[in-house]
């Protein structure tokens, strides 16, 4: 089964809004058979929505249409949804009294303009918004079928995921189409593509892609077919002949984040953790605390951003900033030690960086970064120099040292 | 002036990577007066780029191309363009010996898949990419031009502000597109267009849109036309009319993030701040300090992710948490004052909430969450309630503590 999505947004275009529905979507699609073969972003206008209507006509079998619905943009693309499938608005009034009762009840104030959220063409079928005002619609046409759904990503996922998916599992497939994905840290999509290239011809009718990222390399195997069994024998068969090549790299083969397989290691070796940040301002806690229950076992951390506060709240003594600077190996071990001692953590992990675009030196320049790990055992620190930009220094700062944290963790014991 | 935005990704399509390319080039491209119109995503194949290369064809005055270059992807990309352009891919030697000194420089490996970066075809002028190996491209055919760069952001960004924007700069414009961008906190998209709209017909010739978003809510005011002046006038005259009416929730009318707005609030008043987080974890410090030179005035934090931790480093009292609760308006307070004590700052923020999915009770249910802020004359704190899900409840809060930080350092004396 092939797909199209269709984005509505002038927001999109102007670029002051990043579009996360359609990666959300494909990904979701995949799990019950269905590839996006085609992404299409246009503007809040009747005439583009249309036009884009048109483009897809008769391609895919099922397009996916988010945005354009809402108090401010309703109009438009409900009319273009009357002109391409014909039909009349209706009010619902039934829906009109379920949405007053709704904003009642969590406090929001009915404004005029949401009366026409209630109205809808008579020839789609409505899909029910649990998390907002802005009801889906399927509509069908030449063998495909459209669902459109509003741009606001938590009401888009809801409607995705109670209500689409589900009735596309119902729908029976002829094509299975399954991946593995594979997340590595410590070696490039290069470097993976070095290892396994060359044993291409060995790995049956399987498509490769290898994916950058600041958080490491991934490495995606896709296979298609009419028998199931046989489409996971294939991608089972294809990674068992290079996986012992790049299986030090290699964090999950399930699609998991780096941060959600730390908190597997931590609970399956029952530790405990805690975080010391500097140039990385947050932002290793903010990923760790992306996964539900890792208050299980990450107790808390310190943002370090003054030298001060690394002495005062962290015990890193004053000499060692003095002797080897605030961006050493020698502060980030102690801001480690530091971390683990307060906080009565099991493992203690710091960075200490220069993430620019000020503050760099000719022997320390900007992206210089320490990171620092210690135990009850051990202690220890790596070294790494990233480029000049700010916030992608923060992100690889903040992946290498997620990264040397699972690599500890996996040889912990 | 118009463009068009190709985006060749098979990853994209897939749903496992979010593009980010096409908001940054659209943004961009406003300030040098091109309005992309346009954006279409398609799969690492010759046969679907070919065909986005024809769909654009003639509608747009440029076409850019993200994606599809790279050691592992060249191939596909560079025969595209060979059958729809034309030419022949020749080896530029010069660019041979550049790109080993490159790696060599870099510590990086040449593998023997990079050699094809230094092929290019000879139908294209060939854009320099100082940041990476894969070169960028431009094509001229039926009055268009068509720029291709590579898809890693951080190549593409440095091609577009080193070459393409320069480039397009000196390009006469006979229409100029300007456009403000308003930033609010604590009002909704509908709260604002129910007190804009009725003042429409007062406006004069602009576009307004409202545009939700979890760091609140934004309005945009577009203008085109021959006249720079006009253009400019038009937006000032439309912003004027309602501005007294939504001035309190208005953060910024210049594009600029809550955070930056903070820091030139924080600079001005010679403040300094430190943060307490429970479950953001980690989110508002790296909002925080995505600011460059936030070292100035923002001196560090606490992820008090465990009670222990509220206690032993915030000094928050075991029996406040016992009699109140963790997640309460008591606690927040507490939190607020602690750090700012700890830390030795002006102002303490901070943020006590239940994330979800699990922690919930009847009395206290998921999206519960308090923010404190205290400074030396006052201490205070808010109460939300948000909804069920852990990453979205985690960005609501960090972006109502820093509107709530805001809003009280405009008034801070």
């Amino acid at each position: 089964m092939t797909a199209a999505i269709i984005i509505i947004g002038d927001e999109i275009l102007l670029g002051q809004v990043k579009d996360t529905n359609s990666s959300h979507i494909a990904d979701n699609l995949l799990n019950v058979g269905v590839r996006v073969k085609k992404i299409l972003t246009v503007g809040d206008s009747k005439e583009e929505i249309v036009s884009a209507l048109k483009e897809t006509s008769g391609s895919y079998d099922h397009i996916f249409i988010t945005g354009g619905l809402g108090p401010t943009k309703d109009d438009i693309t409900k009319s273009a949804f009357l002109e391409y499938f014909g039909g009349e608005l209706v009010l619902d009034e039934n829906l009109l009294i379920e949405l007053k009762l709704k904003f009642e009840e969590r406090g929001w104030k009915f404004h005029e303009s949401n009366i026409s959220q209630a109205e809808y063409p008579d020839s789609c079928e409505v899909i029910p918004n649990e998390r907002g005002s802005a009801q889906g619609m399927l509509f069908h046409q030449n063998n495909s079928k459209y669902f459109a759904m509003p741009g606001v990503p938590h009401e888009m996922e809801g409607i995705l995921h109670s209500w689409i998916l589900p009735y596309l599992k119902k729908e029976s497939t002829q094509s299975y189409l399954k991946y593995i994905s594979i997340g590595t840290i410590g070696i490039s999509e290069s470097g993976l593509s070095e290892i396994i290239e060359p044993l291409r011809n060995r790995l049956g009718e399987i498509e490769i892609a290898y994916l950058p990222g600041y958080y490491g390399a991934r490495l995606r195997l896709t296979a298609e077919g009419a028998d199931q069994s046989d489409v996971q024998k294939r991608l089972d068969n294809a990674l068992s002949i290079f996986r012992d090549k790049i299986e030090k790299y290699v964090y999950s083969t399930k699609g998991d984040t780096l941060s959600e397989v730390i908190g597997y290691l931590m609970r399956e070796k029952s530790l405990t953790l805690s975080v010391a940040e500097s140039c990385t301002g947050g932002l290793i806690q903010d990923h760790l605390t992306d996964v539900p229950g890792s208050s299980d076992y990450f107790i808390g951390g310190v943002v370090s951003y003054s030298n001060d506060i690394k002495d005062k709240i962290l015990g890193v003594e004053l000499e060692s900033i003095e002797q080897f600077g605030a961006v050493s190996s020698e502060v980030a071990i102690e801001m480690a030690e530091g971390v683990r001692r307060k906080m009565g953590s099991d493992i203690g992990l710091s960075v200490t960086g220069i993430a620019g675009p000020g503050g760099g030196t000719e022997e320390k320049p900007v992206g210089l970064v320490h990171i620092g790990y210690s135990d009850k055992k051990t202690s220890k620190s790596n070294q790494y120099q990233f480029g000049n930009d700010r916030i992608i220094n923060k992100k690889r700062s903040a992946g290498m040292a997620l990264g040397m944290l699972w690599k500890n963790l996996k040889e912990y014991s």
